[in-house]
């Protein structure tokens, strides 16, 4: 996974992930989580994701899609019906999940 | 700061911004990054701001507003287009910036 996404030109959607990990050791969250972006990666309407885990526990994930349709089917995918259950059961102490229209964006490179 | 943002009901606007950190030793940049952190919450229209950066010196940084007007204004403000162009000579080798529609949202927390 590189770091940054390439999207195409706006309107695209993203879903912007901020959680806080509890104190669980993590083993099957790491297994779990590899897997949902490789199942995310897999759907329709899928353009790219970004995500950031700090030694302190907080992270964001932030996941493109070209529909808020896809966006919506994604999040009712059975597999991952069963990672949410188990990401509030065990996983996150705290989340906020929030899905957006892109209306413009801008990169930088120092290769540019 | 608290790590997850406390937004008003949806609409608002976010601004995700992911970056690369270049190998520069960064204590200019942290004491810079700081005072926009400072800066940007005194704006007007500003909401609240979540920000994580990982050990590989990825970083995901995503600040709230009211509108698209209170973006522009901070994006023009001149201190910040002063961190801005520093940021490009030396702090970051590649980044993103997207300016984004909060259409709905969701949180959860184990306290709920």
């Amino acid at each position: 996974m590189t770091p940054l996404a390439t999207t195409p030109r706006p309107p695209y959607f993203a879903v912007v992930f901020t959680s806080v990990r509890t104190e669980d050791d993590g083993e099957d969250y790491e297994v779990t989580a590899g897997r949902m972006l490789e199942l995310a990666s897999a759907q329709p309407g899928y353009l790219g994701v970004e995500s950031v885990r700090g030694a302190d526990g907080v992270g964001i994930t932030v996941s493109y899609w070209d529909s808020l349709d896809a966006i919506r089917r994604w999040r009712q995918h059975l597999e991952h019906l069963g990672a949410q259950e188990q990401g509030r059961a065990k996983w996150y102490s705290a989340y906020r999940l929030r899905v957006c229209r892109v209306e413009y964006d801008s990169t930088f490179s120092h290769a540019d």
